[in-house]
């Protein structure tokens, strides 16, 4: 008979445990065999003695075996994850650009998680749009329209949320194992044969060493294939917000006007995109030149179409995105010396514009005009704050100008995919390992 | 404001917390503030991390302060704590020999735990004694006897009730501080000034390293001085049983017998008697040479009527001693070879013991005839097992006969003590340092 004593002083103690045991823990957990308190020091162990690619494959068995499983709802659908960063839409604009590329997307999304945004807080913005899709619903739309992004349903993986709740309150988030397990089963679960992940690292993830992200995205696609899927995962930096925009509506915006080709789009944001984008084609079995297909759906228009039919089938009226408009009162954010912009910290502004849309509605937030690195003058925008002004001076400190330029820091530091996913993909096939400076 | 999760972080990382964090915890927890999830986790990383010295005390001052604290029932009465072995009938001697000597003895006793026997247990054995005496009553007892034995109040140091039973079922008993805290917070809460510990090593106790048991016997020496209390620990051994006598009533028959003076006494039971008994002497302030002293005590019968008093102050009849008797069906096991008695399993033994209790009542039991290192021939008697004789083939694997002694074991590994009290004891002055084999 399974003891779950003896199994918290094995991992106590640095031994493995069974996939038997994993599987008893997480049935005892969801049937009261074990309580929270086992279940706690378990984990703490866990974030002591780390767990290997077995038991995290165990884990993630029984984590799956917790609830329902879906079948693909399209045999060469797709799936993409982001572990979470501040300014980050590049969920609303890849979903929509990969599937009028042709390859269908049906993305799990979730909600904001401290100073990160979450993309169903962003999609929901925007006025009549819905993201709790019934699997039936989401399936069907993702083989009707090619995209869908949804709430995961409550029916799949709950040890998660119970298992996730109890690790965010005892202090034992942080372990790859238990991390790289948390995502992946419910991206299993959730039926789609291939995922993209992107993992950030940098002061604005809940990775800052480049070392940790790499083992993350190495242990998540492996993970995924050891249950017969295909993955790509990039290491991303998260040391400043990737977009111009912080805020759900200001996101939800920044999203259309980028689909729209307004300005061009933001550099680093773009870069991304097209980063992301290749590599979904390429885990969705995808042929030919993947960037200037990604390139050529941008161009066009036929991603931002795709963008606006999705947001109809999921209840956005026709004039919706024409509706979004940033926020009235505006306070501009100005340098105060010369010099280049050596810090624009991400948690400080991903907290503030969180706050501020809490205060002052959606259409609040933050818009960063200038990039680390860049050369100001004194009196130059910095940034606009949207809503309260009460907001500004704070989030002025968010900046910081030095004389000497900041070093480069690449946008990719790495990249990691199942066989055939990284030569397939043009220049995805590149395996960037810059290290971080 | 105290954040338990920051808390947990902070020992998970490594790094310390401060008074104030372990007396927010230990009444949060108390008050239902801190969730038996959040102590889990922290109690592994406790565990992970270990307790310095500083966070030791402090847990301890927190744990005091859970419930009622007692004056010493006399200004000179001493406590003893024994980390719990097999066959360890020393308190119901030493109690009453230091008595007798001139000390008064308070003594808190636990109850049996996995194989290691319980002071109370034994007690209780005999007929109509009680241990649940109420504070005041015990300690109108040791003003008016000089000794007692009795139970621990559940007003004192209630949160070690809740906290070790926690640990207990979240496998996080192992960390050395949590471990001191728990044992002198109890000794600090029940008004003795001065304490004897006695921390056993070797395969019977739950430490099995001398490393191990001397950190733990400096540290609640520490501890006891940080509360202005004196102390002395020995570290002993426990990797066989260590009187004759296995069973509530056999162990409470021994030490009768063994203040009656009957067979000169257990050579092994003796040593460990007038070591303990000189170092509580010490600690509590006797002067001249003490081990003549208890010597005295034991030949003129003054311990054994000191004995006789304890008893009948805690409800024994004038007869209860005489009625113990071991019980009438009765197991010989004998050596199957000739050679040196290798093993005498003490765990083995002790759970043989206490699971024969259970069935045949509290006089039934084990006595062990040979000691480790002895010579003996095929078919000489090595024990005897009182009460159901379908034990007795398992009870005989806890022996080995090997052909060649096993390496010599001293009694007391080393001894460590406030200021004074190692010196004034005559022989305990030594500290020996003789390193486990």
């Amino acid at each position: 008979m399974f003891d779950m004593r003896s199994a918290i002083a094995r991992k106590r103690d640095g031994r493995r445990l069974e996939a038997g045991d994993w599987a008893s823990i997480v049935a005892g957990h969801q049937h009261g065999l074990v309580d929270d308190a086992q279940l706690a020091a378990l984990l703490m162990a866990c974030v002591w003695r780390g767990l290997d690619a077995n038991e995290t494959a165990a884990l993630t068995r029984a984590m799956v075996g917790s609830g329902e499983t879906l079948a693909a709802p399209a045999p060469n659908c797709v799936d993409k994850h982001s572990s979470g960063g501040v300014a980050d839409s590049a969920s609303l604009i890849v979903v929509p650009l990969v599937a009028a590329c042709g390859i269908p997307v049906a993305k799990l999304s979730g909600r904001a998680l401290g100073h990160t945004g979450g993309t169903l807080d962003k999609l929901e913005a925007i006025e009549g749009v819905r993201t709790d899709l019934s699997p039936e619903r989401f399936a069907a739309q993702v083989r009707d329209v090619g995209c869908a992004i949804a709430a995961q349903s409550e029916r799949l993986v709950p040890a998660d949320k119970r298992i996730y709740g109890l690790r965010d309150r005892t202090s034992t988030v942080e372990c790859l194992g238990l991390i790289a397990s948390s995502i992946v089963s419910k991206k299993i679960a959730a039926g789609a044969p291939a995922f993209v992940f992107d993992v950030k690292v940098g002061r604005g993830s809940f990775l800052t060493k480049l070392e940790a992200a790499r083992d993350l995205a190495a242990a998540m696609v492996e993970l995924s294939e050891s249950f017969g899927r295909k993955a790509v995962a990039l290491v991303t930096d998260m040391n400043e917000p990737l977009g111009p925009a912080i805020g759900t509506g200001l996101e939800a915006l920044a999203a259309r006007d980028f689909l729209r080709g307004a300005r061009g789009g933001d550099r680093r944001l773009r870069a991304l995109c097209e980063r992301l984008g290749t590599a979904m084609l390429a885990v969705g079995h995808a042929e030919g030149d993947l960037l200037a297909t990604v390139e050529r759906a941008l161009a066009t228009g036929a991603a931002y179409e795709r963008f606006e039919k999705m947001l109809a089938a999921q209840g956005a009226a026709g004039d919706a995105l024409e509706k979004l408009t940033p926020h009235k009162t505006l306070t501009p954010l100005r340098a105060e010396r010369s010099g280049y912009l050596a810090t624009v910290d991400p948690v400080a502004l991903g907290l503030a514009a969180r706050a501020l849309v809490e205060r002052s509605g959606s259409s609040a937030g933050i818009v960063v005009e200038k990039r680390i690195g860049e050369h100001v003058e004194a009196g130059d925008g910095l940034a606009t704050v949207y809503g309260d002004p009460a907001a500004a001076p704070r989030i002025a400190d968010a900046f910081a100008i030095e004389d000497a330029p900041p070093p480069e820091r690449p946008l990719v530091y790495w990249e990691t995919g199942s066989p055939g996913t990284l030569s397939a993909g043009g220049r995805t096939a590149a395996r960037s390992s810059v290290e971080m400076r």
